[in-house]
């Protein structure tokens, strides 16, 4: 009975067992201080719930999407909670609470986003080989942001939607050589394959609880590693505002730009609804002022729809495929918080900050920098992140094209039916 | 490109950007004391997965129903803390809160109710101005409510589902005249439109996604505005048991009432297992006893059933429309509520309550009241929640009817085509 | 228009007005102290959003799955709460706080997981039958196995999962003489109530909003009666883990035992990802050690696949039906959980425990047992749970088949034509 597709997935099993031994080694419980960190559960809704069902929309991927998305989350929380420790290791062991379990949790929206652009063109093998490269590479970078650079990025906007939206760019533009002869076409001309990259009714409906889901307790996200009262308090405001106004702007924008009387596309309502929470998350524990909330989340909300409506066909064109937008969703309202923590941080002063100025930006309390140095170490944050995720995006998305990873040809793409036995 | 119905949500456009200077002017960051309340996010929940999907259960109305409810809600929660606040303004500054969040996110209930009423049956330029009309009417009314009256309605069941379920139904009173000539007749000839106002085998499953949400939270919206530990319980136990009982009494009526065999209703099971949610919500907090929970949700489960089967039929007959039957599950279990408000008030005892009395009814504690008059105030909450409701619905309905808010035709009723590009 | 079927479910509004004398005469408000318990409103959703959904997978039984799960579990916890409690009653009066309410949850699982063995061929009046001596029963176990041999069973592994399970199964064999003669075939000789116990697609996908909902909030399930923060922390971190490693272990597992190229089984995905949360609930507040964690979730996640791809069909053949795999999901899992717990009790020691000891083994701390007496507490609580399970299970299975409860006839299984108005 056991053939050889029985072994398809083994290499993942081993992975899973060579992790289990890591843990032995390696892992001891933390002590109960953190116990009772905030966001967690709500966060870790956002992840199963939040990006699964928003990837959902497909009509003939659903089972994927939510699958694929529960598998690499799962192995990745495994994976990511030894690389980012890797780093605060002491004496050879690495101490786990329930705030390693966020923080895991917050390092798999990375791959999760990646996952997004390749939503059906890349195999579950692909799809896992990049989820244990991304994670790595993505620690290591969370590492130069939080610890080298000492950025203020509270709510990763910088290190893991920025990451994780060119990361997938990155793979996708290695992908392209493949795709080129088969780029699909605008005129009709359908492959099965092409015709399945498009939502039904139910499925754009199913993708709304993702849509939702992660649009309530994106303040959660946000806020759950601050550090005090106070902090916590404006990163939460500040995200719920940036979000109501960028979900006003992107019905407005999604209205106005549409070709047929005014009516709302739904891929605009699903994700730049979301983008609000994206560009304030580097920002979001600063002083930026209800009003300064508010503005960011209008500004998120026009850039990520007329990314949508212009420069993601333009992408298509040119066979970097982006199924579900993350350039739009997250990668460039992940610059843009990034820009915007710059500003911030050079606009920072003692009078308005007090006591928070060392622990808002941790490389003024820690380091003693002047506000200026601040700023331009959030900058550099910001053009490493890119220039890593790109790089390591291409190099692995180069590497994940071996046929032992079973890459997938075009009339394959879209379709739970490769994947799933189905009713 | 730009075409003039590109211009058709310009004025909400114009609307967030008014926002945003107000938010400016006026808007500051409150201090962290209430930075750890309860109920912000399981209420957001409701909010925005709990109203929102309940009201997918029209078979071609889900797009609508989810995208107005939370542009609806994201435009009143960014109004409301402004509204709410302006009577509370300390030097002409609001400041924000996690508590005014969860303030806003319960205003915007009253609108989302609001719009249950008028489903499939109002524009979107419609929905946007009555929405916006009312939160600011609503937030006068929940000024006299709590601050004039010092009525104890801790869960809103005046305040906010009386006001926003008879403001609903004063929007469908003006709206009347209108439809007279086009009243969906029950004999078979149907419009197309007519067709539309019933639900799909997957609908009305989606639907149970927001009305089991909106059930398992309810606990928390009714206590989130509780001052001690005892009193937080007490609405959490109560909230739970009339909401059990409720549910169990539903099922059984549902199935009495039926005409074939003792089925259930959709209808009913969506909507009246959450009327013991209302009917508690305004003496949750009060000593009405385990075994009172449970009497108060029984009897909302048979007058929320006797009002689908019995009252809905009679409103629509004579044009007066109410698609979600907001009356049955908002309007006369909030009465119910009020009224056990008066009651409950005037039974309340030194023995009984003892240091809370004067906390779980505020009028006792800061004006001196005697229970006799706190009863009196409970009444005239109630009674003027109802009149300011109806006449400021009825008026803004009858302002609705401009042709610049683009009024629907009855053959476009219930139908995502003309909001929505669909699949 | 009342007719004889109206009376269909008199008896169960009977014993909700009994359940509401009882609540008067009976319970009391608790005082504030467990007021801020962890836990309730994550299980909350878990069994009214979590099992509800999860049943949801049968194409034509989704408003049933929701249906009798709601009622089911509405009328079990109003009911589980005086039940519990009745062993703990203080002058007759019970005193009910939060903790009650996420006791209650808790206990209502139990008669979801008989609900899921029995989906789709018991009857609305037979299951109530069923929940109600069920609870009763599952609380007299819960008594012997919580305070009479004092078993570390913090998440309910034995006395919640194995009970349920056993209980349904115990249930099952009783129907079976029933079904006997009309056993479904699997040579295609199909009725119509036979085809219907398949999903669809969309209906795998709205089991998925379940089964998610279950796999994320576990970790609050089996932490929820924890005593300290590193308590706490600990069944957190172990659960988080031991789900995670069940789940890629799942997914390869499942694609591995796949007659068709390796793809993988909505029905193993759905469920046997859960069976980490089971395997580790009576151990996760132990020191048995991240990697051991990770050991335990694999462990589950390969005796879970092999159980629905070898063990339920061979059950089905000889007429123990067990329509959601239950024994697959928390039979055997429960079991694995409880025979972890009399090892990990065995190997207690004050060096890895300290003051701990005492309290994560309460027979220890409250009757000075040594550990062996404990390990052999831990293994007498989970023989007499499976033994009490079964057979009270069997006894009450062949109670429900009266013709007063309505038994199904074959050809009206899984089919919700008989329990609702479809559109």
């Amino acid at each position: 009975m056991i053939k050889y597709t029985a072994f398809k997935y083994a290499p993942v099993l081993a992975f899973q067992l060579l992790l289990m031994v890591l843990y032995f080694i390696f892992v001891r419980y933390g002590g109960g201080e953190d116990a009772n960190i905030k966001g967690f559960e709500d966060t870790h809704v956002m992840i199963f719930i939040g990006f699964g069902f928003l990837m959902t929309f497909l009509k003939k991927y659903s089972y994927s999407a939510l699958g694929f998305n529960w598998l690499l989350a799962a192995l990745v929380i495994q994976w990511a909670l030894l690389c980012q420790s890797f780093y605060h290791m002491k004496n050879n062991t690495i101490y786990v609470t329930k705030k390693s379990l966020l923080e895991a949790d917050i390092m798999s929206a990375t791959v999760l986003i990646t996952f997004g652009a390749l939503l059906g063109v890349a195999s579950g093998l692909q799809l896992l080989f990049i989820a244990i490269v991304e994670t790595a590479v993505a620690c290591l970078n969370m590492w130069l942001v939080a610890d080298v650079f000492k950025a203020s990025d509270v709510g990763g906007s910088i290190a893991i939607h920025t990451f994780g939206a060119y990361f997938g760019i990155g793979v996708s533009m290695a992908l392209k050589s493949k795709n080129k002869d088969t780029t699909p076409t605008t005129n009709g001309n359908t492959t099965p394959s092409v015709d399945l990259n498009a939502p039904s009714y139910i499925s754009d409906v199913t993708a709304m609880i993702g849509s939702i889901f992660l649009w309530i307790y994106w303040p959660s996200f946000n806020s759950g590693l601050t550090n005090t009262d106070a902090e916590y308090q404006r990163a939460v405001v500040n995200t719920y505002l940036s979000l109501a106004a960028a979900t006003v702007t992107t019905f407005v924008l999604s209205s106005a730009l549409n070709e047929h009387k005014g009516k709302f596309d739904m891929v605009h309502i699903q994700n730049s609804t979301l983008a609000g929470g994206v560009a304030v998350g580097s920002v979001c524990n600063m002083q930026i002022g209800a009003g300064g909330a508010v503005a960011i989340g209008i500004g998120a909300g026009i850039l990520s729809v007329l990314g949508y409506r212009y420069l993601t066909p333009k992408l298509t064109k040119i066979g970097i495929l982006d199924t579900c937008g993350v350039n739009n969703l997250h990668g460039m309202p992940g610059i843009y918080s990034g820009v915007l923590s710059v500003l911030f941080a050079g606009l920072a002063t003692s009078d308005a900050y007090g006591a928070e100025l060392g622990t808002v930006f941790s490389g003024i309390g820690q380091n003693g920098r002047t506000i200026g140095q601040q700023a331009l170490n959030q900058f550099l944050a910001l053009v490493v992140t890119l220039l890593l995720s790109l790089v390591s995006g291409f190099l692995t998305g180069l590497l994940s094209k071996i046929p032992a990873l079973e890459p997938l040809k075009q009339k394959e793409w879209y379709n739970d039916e490769i994947n799933w036995e189905l009713p």
